[in-house]
Formats: structure tokens, C-alpha cells, sequence
């Protein structure tokens, strides 16, 4: 395998745990504001509608951030389940995605790939939540790229495309790395290496995980220490 | 005085020792060459050189990166001081400006600034310069941000501005730290607060250091330590 020079890498379910971490932000929030739910269940329906939400920004004619979608989402599921939380904590949830939970190997694993790699973000989540997000999980990379670069979002040829022009790398050179098989196709259709990360938890205990690409020469891994064995870091 | 939530930083002669690194990397390649010259000369020649290919770039058409400027320019310096260096060994001082070294401080000033504020490096560098840099140097930001994001050059309003959208910070908000009073004078004029630190070595020993932009409202510091200080972090 040649070696890479770039590894980009989603965030959401490849770095972070979105779900256990927002139950528990909803949790909170909703126990002071004395609100009773089933916020697993509200989780998983608010995280079902977000792709959808940026397919439409995708086909529409201007972009719009993270924050903003996952309000109007948010407000959507909250109606349709008869749900009444009041702004302050809609807000508290908006916001959670920039106070989620790294994966226990997602911190060593990107310090050792960075030793050989430079490393990138490359999540539709926009820059200003990045940067607090990889604060708050003390996750280090060389530089945070996003979709907002390329005003789309993933899988949109350009935010891929965008990202390797930045980091001034030809596709060949760089892998893409992430636990789910619709951005790594993406990544694979433009020359980018796909790295596939088991998260088997993503969607919590009991689901059924998500499989990697369909296509030939998937790496496959069961985390970034491993990847950094099977990449010599 | 208003506490900021974003600091923005310039990178060469605010961050890193450009001259003394560069002197360096032209004497070592130098000696293997055996080309015998005034490096620090040339050096200081190609670093005045600088300002004036930027401002050529803002005023033409298309955007180039500042490598592709820099072997440009430095092309001029060498024909101009009757100097003929192997085309390797010129491209190993355009790749030097990834190898500078930081100030003393610079380090640990950014990791303590850190704490408090969400940094990111604001520089006519392109990204995929600043993530080699920044990795060299072991300098840790929250984002890498540079001019190229804009497609223009520091001191172009637009530079600046595309940082705050892309922290979603308003401008008094943030703070531009650097060495220069031009990079200050500009952030200023947009109401980002400018905060000024002294490198009186920047140009070397006995070179007359710059001075703080001339308007008021500046903060002037010795460093990042006396930085973070000032800003209790």
C-alpha cells in the first residue's frame, strides 16, 4: 500500500459519540426543566433527520450551518413526539454538539497519526463548532477543515475536493476516514483512499452497526490505534 | 476592558523566528552547495520582497500561494545579488518557511491562551503551509485560518472578516495579536481589538524593532506569557 501523505477524518460517530452524549445533555436539561421524555428515542429521530436537512441545503441555493439545521430538526421531532421544552434548553441541545464525547482510542489515535500524517478534520459540522468541539475533547489535528469551506456538505464532490486543494494533496495521497460507507464512497469515487472505522456503538447497544463500503480496497480498522498499527505510526 | 472569546494570531515574526530559521536552512544548503554569500542579506532582502508580491497579488485577478510567490521572489533576490544556487536547494528555502522555529514563548503562551479563548492562527500563509508549520513548531491553535480562506492577503479587509464568519465571532468580540503595527491597524479598523507584541528581534540584532500601531486602545505585551497574563489566563 502506498503510503499517504493526508488523513482526513469525519467527526461525527468516527471521533465523537454524538449519541450517549447528547442523551445525557438532554437528560439533564430536561430534568431541570422538570420535562419527561424518552430523549434516547428524541436523539435518534433529531440525528435520523440531520442528513436529510442537508440534502436540502444541498439542493437549495444557499448554505446555512449545523447550528441552524439542527434548530429547525430539533423543533421538528420535539413537535411531531408533543414534546414542550422551553428555548433556553432547545438551546442546550443545539449546542451540545460542540460537548460530545471523543471515542476512548479517538485521542492517542489521532496524536500517533499525526506523527507521520498530516491530519485534518473533514465533518459538515462548520469551523466555529469544530474548534469548540475539539477543544471540549481535547482532540488534536493539524488543520480543521469542514464542508462550510466549500460551502456544501458531505457528500458533495466539492467538500472533498476543497479539502485536498487546501492541504495542496492529490487524491492519491490522501485517505479519508470515517464509520460510515456513504462518505467514504464519496471519498473513493474521487481517488481518496477509504478508511473504514468500526463504531459498533454509534447508535448505542442493540443496534445493528453500520458496515463499511461495498467497494474494493476498504481498509478496514477497528479504531485510530489500530489504524496507526496498520499505518506504521 | 471587555473579555475576548477569540484570539487570531499572526504567524511569521509573531509566532516564529523567520530569520534566524531561514538563515540557517540558506547556510546548510549553502555549505552543500558550495555557494558562498550573504545569506542573512539575502534573506532580509527576500523577506522585504515579500510585502510588495502580496500586494501585487491583491491587486491582480487570480490568487496564488505564497510558495509560489516566495520562489518567485526569491528568484529576483538571488539573479539581483549575482547569486546561482541549484533550482533543490532554492526549492529547500521556499520549504524552509514550514521549519521556523517559535519564539520562546510562543508555545507554552498559546496553550495557556487557550484556556480562555478560542485561537486560531490568522496569516498570509496558505493552510497547507500553516499545518506543516504549526507541526514543526509543535504550536497548537483551535483553527487554522489563513488568508487563503479568503483568497486575498492580510492587510485586505476581507481577510479578517472571513475569519470572524468562520468563528462566528463578532468582531469586538476578537482580538488580532501580532508583531505588526499594519496587521493591527487594519484588524483595528474593523473593531477587532488589536494587541501588539514586541519581537525586537524579529530583524536581528541591532535592527531598530517595530513599534505599535500609532491609534488607540492597543495593548502592547512583551510575549504570549505576559499575554495570557494580562487577559488572566
Amino acid at each position: 500500500m502506498k503510503p499517504l501523505r493526508v488523513l482526513l477524518f469525519d467527526v461525527f460517530g468516527t471521533l465523537v459519540d454524538w449519541r450517549s452524549s447528547l442523551i445525557e445533555i438532554a437528560e439533564t436539561a430536561a430534568t431541570r426543566a422538570r420535562v419527561h421524555a424518552d430523549w434516547a428515542g428524541v436523539v435518534d429521530d433529531w440525528r435520523r433527520a440531520y442528513q436529510p436537512a442537508m440534502d436540502r441545503v444541498r439542493q437549495g441555493a444557499s448554505w446555512r450551518d449545523l447550528d441552524s439545521l439542527q434548530r429547525e430538526t430539533l423543533a421538528d421531532v420535539l413537535a411531531r413526539r408533543g414534546i414542550s421544552l422551553p428555548a433556553a434548553d432547545r438551546e442546550t441541545l443545539v449546542s451540545g454538539w460542540r460537548r460530545l464525547r471523543p471515542w476512548p482510542d479517538s485521542r492517542a489515535g489521532l496524536d500517533r497519526l499525526r506523527r507521520k500524517h498530516v491530519t485534518a478534520t473533514l465533518s459538515n459540522g462548520h469551523v466555529a463548532l469544530l474548534a469548540d468541539l475539539l477543544k471540549f475533547a481535547d482532540l488534536r489535528v493539524d488543520a480543521v477543515l469542514s464542508a462550510q469551506l466549500a460551502a456544501g456538505y458531505k457528500p458533495d464532490a466539492q467538500v472533498y475536493l476543497t479539502a485536498l486543494r487546501l492541504l495542496d494533496c492529490p487524491a492519491e495521497d490522501a485517505g479519508m476516514v470515517a464509520a460510515h460507507a456513504s462518505d467514504l464512497d464519496a471519498a473513493a469515487a474521487l481517488g481518496i483512499r477509504p478508511i473504514f472505522v468500526r463504531r459498533p456503538l454509534e447508535w448505542g447497544h442493540g443496534a445493528r452497526p453500520a458496515g463499511p463500503p461495498a467497494h474494493d480496497g476498504v481498509l478496514e480498522t477497528d479504531g485510530l490505534i489500530e489504524l496507526a498499527e496498520a499505518l506504521g505510526c
